[in-house]
């Protein structure tokens, strides 16, 4: 292990942090709150970045095994910091709480342990939703966009920190695809907010909304979540974003480069789209005679299942008491997310896709043991590492799963909310269904439970191998 | 396809039925019921399986494909026909609901659809307690016992129908290991119908109970299972039998060849009794607050353990009461059933403990990509094979599972329920929690989602592969 170049990377993150308080801070300003819990936080970042910066790395080389680690630790240390405003400012007095909450931030998950949104000051909450935006799209990815360093090794953060089971670096420089792909993050960002600003709500909202969405993550302003503004412009608008966050980033600059056959070519993007319609369909239908309109029964699905299938979780309906097969379907899209390299939280369909070829080439296999088939995804032929990781992620969620579900029982809470609880956590979505409502918020589980669900986001968000070896012995021996 | 051989096989598979509706035509007779039910249905089964022995095969080679689909067309037929006494006797009306309750006998699961045993012939109770004897080991390995062939080629019968990511042959001759397997079989049910009449038992009761726990399914004589006996010796001798039926039987041929060695060396063996041992203790001390004495808790849990872990499906308590903690720890047993090789269903013990250490080799390659693991089983290296199996037998489970729970949800049940329904099918375990409880039954369901829940069970029983291929249009084509 290079643990001087890891602490180096370490400190970059806890610097990144401190000058991204600045954004709440200015809200503290603007809204004339207390900017105390962001001047605090923001000493303590720079006092526990120091020492690292002092010492010199001797080698800045680092492999794998560092990236994972340094990824993990990131995420971990960015939640145990980013947790102290909440704490500092009295709106979450607990400290687990805090933290579970911050987590809920980064993994873009948006489950809360806040009961009462009004009484929070507002620049904790552009905190809580801005911590949606950063981590949507990847700490290290950011610092890689910031920090020129010698390319190639550094694709091991990419790998360990971008969703998915494959990455690509979309130009030979890495930074250069940071760079790329945190603008084009940006511009959409930009594009939500002057639309939902049309639309009417105010820019504090409208700026929080557009963050939640772009991370994928949930959080808003109102206890209500979108419902609140009773606005279909609104829910139009934040559904067609959802569903345009849940697209691999790639295919915006293919777009752009005006490469359209690239988009076509994309099975993933096929499959995500037709899911969604699918989904979109079923429910309207299942649910036609809950609304007083078609079109509403249509809208309200439409933003459910983008908002359940983009892993963002916010809520214009109580789906908790849908009927059986709509609820199936959204703990389905629950379990699945989106597209690899979006924002978005879960399996990916891509992921999905891989299996699904991988079980259907065993078949053939027993049809014809001497035939040798490849998997091919998006046009192009996988490594069969590729395929076997696919098939060890479906291990480890199951794994993880279960393990969750058994440790956060001891609450004595409903099987349906446990299982949505843990299954909404790892797939990085927020809401749970049973004893909880949509609406509703995770303050009833025990501090245990808590940080379960915490790991559980973490393990969800950086898929699993990062935090496997940062918590496994054998990283840390001596070969 | 060798359709004439697989024909030929089947045809095997109908007569073995006619002969083995000799035990309830006797037990009508003894009873002084109807025997019209049965005579009717051998008589069919006779004129069904006359034209397949007329057409003599070219050749008696099998393949693999052959092998899969002789299988799984074997138990669909079996069930067909086996449903018949069922509606005959009149006992169940609807013939839906008939192949729904033998499925679930030949599948060793014990999910019913009869809303009241008392009613229901003696002779009819006794055909769908056999059908689970049957099922457990096993249908064309009987089939070998009784039938001379060419040795080598039926081992693709037997890797359809034994369960477990491993399959071996005991003796070099196929025919003699699948004697051997039924011997066992044979002298242990007999062990536990003797140790039944002496806990005071009457003998049709004993009968029908040993006749379950063999195969581990889970249909009685009374509404509330075992419950009903009220006897304490008899759900002890009942606990340790499921526990014995899910221990590999290849083990019990080494402990009367005086072979120890290897039955320390099975580390499947190890797990299974420590997770049982664990698992009970865990719910001895989450429920001790329901009952009178830490005695009955113990008994209670032990029985619960046992019966979920070798997927028998008997009942002595509403564990859908229980706390959460418990009923969390019921469904994973469910889900994971027992070892390969014995007469449980589930994923299998052997099976997790691959997949366990498939992700382990994964964290490792991680961290060091040159080296190479081989993951190792009771002793001995795995095929890289194997382990693909099991990693796409995962796959398959995931997708069955929500397929079937998303197609289940038409009927409007709660979550609970029909998360429970299909987990207890595919694992063919029987009981189900949550608006119906596990003495309860699956009635209430609808045509189609009794259907579904059948082939569920079918496909759980065979291990997906050889329903896969059944259904699929390749296994068809002409090369």
């Amino acid at each position: 292990m290079n643990y001087r170049m890891t602490g180096r990377l370490l400190s970059y993150v806890l610097l990144l942090e401190a000058a991204l308080l600045l954004l709440p801070t200015l809200t503290a300003i603007i809204m004339k709150e207390s900017i105390r819990p962001f001047v605090y936080t923001f000493a303590i970042l720079i006092a526990a970045a120091l020492p690292f910066l002092i010492i010199k790395p001797r080698n800045t080389r680092i492999f794998a095994k560092e990236g994972f680690v340094s990824v993990a630790l990131s995420w971990i240390l960015l939640s145990l910091f980013g947790a102290l405003p909440f704490v500092f400012s009295g709106a979450i007095p607990n400290y687990i709480d805090a933290f579970f909450e911050t987590v809920s931030g980064f993994t873009t998950t948006g489950a809360t342990i806040m009961p009462d949104l009004d009484i929070a000051p507002r620049s904790i909450l552009m905190w809580r939703a801005f911590t949606h935006w950063i981590g949507g799209m990847g700490v290290l990815v950011f610092v890689m966009a910031l920090i020129p360093s010698d390319g190639g090794r550094n694709i091991h953060l990419l790998r360990a920190e971008v969703p998915g089971p494959t990455k690509s670096k979309l130009v030979p420089k890495l930074r250069y695809t940071s760079v790329i792909l945190y603008t084009i993050y940006f511009v959409l960002t930009l594009i939500e907010l002057i639309a939902l600003l049309i639309a009417g709500l105010p820019f504090y909202d409208a700026l929080i909304t557009s963050f939640s969405t772009a991370g994928t993550g949930g959080f808003g302003v109102e206890n209500t979540s979108i419902a609140a503004y009773r606005n279909p412009a609104v829910e139009w608008i934040v559904s067609i974003f959802m569903l345009l966050f849940g697209v691999n980033f790639n295919l915006f600059f293919f777009i752009l480069l005006g490469k359209f056959r690239e988009i076509f070519k994309n099975s993933e993007l096929r499959v995500y789209l037709i899911l969604t319609a699918l989904s979109t369909a079923i429910i309207t239908v299942n649910t036609a005679s809950l609304f007083s309109s078609v079109s509403d029964a249509l809208r309200t699905a439409l933003f459910t299942v983008t908002s359940t299938v983009s892993t963002t979780g916010f809520v214009i309906a109580d789906y908790g008491t849908w009927p059986a097969l709509s609820k199936a379907i959204i703990i389905f899209l629950m379990v699945m997310g989106a597209s690899a390299g979006s924002t978005a939280g879960g399996m990916k369909v891509s992921r999905l896709m891989i299996l699904f070829k991988n079980m259907l080439r065993e078949l053939k296999h027993m049809l014809r043991p001497n035939s040798i088939n490849r998997i091919k995804l998006n046009g192009e032929t996988l490594e069969e590492e590729t395929v076997r990781s696919a098939s060890n992620y479906l291990t480890m969620y199951v794994s993880l799963f279960i393990l969750s579900f058994v440790l956060i029982s001891v609450d004595n809470m409903s099987i349906e909310t446990n299982l949505t609880a843990v299954l909404s956590c790892i797939s990085n979505v927020g809401p749970v269904m049973g004893t909880i409502t949509p609406f509703g918020n995770l303050s009833d589980y025990s501090a245990f439970s808590k940080i379960v669900l915490s790991l559980d986001m973490l393990f969800g968000r950086l898929e699993f191998l990062p935090m496997f070896i940062l918590f496994s012995p054998a990283t840390y021996r001596k070969k």
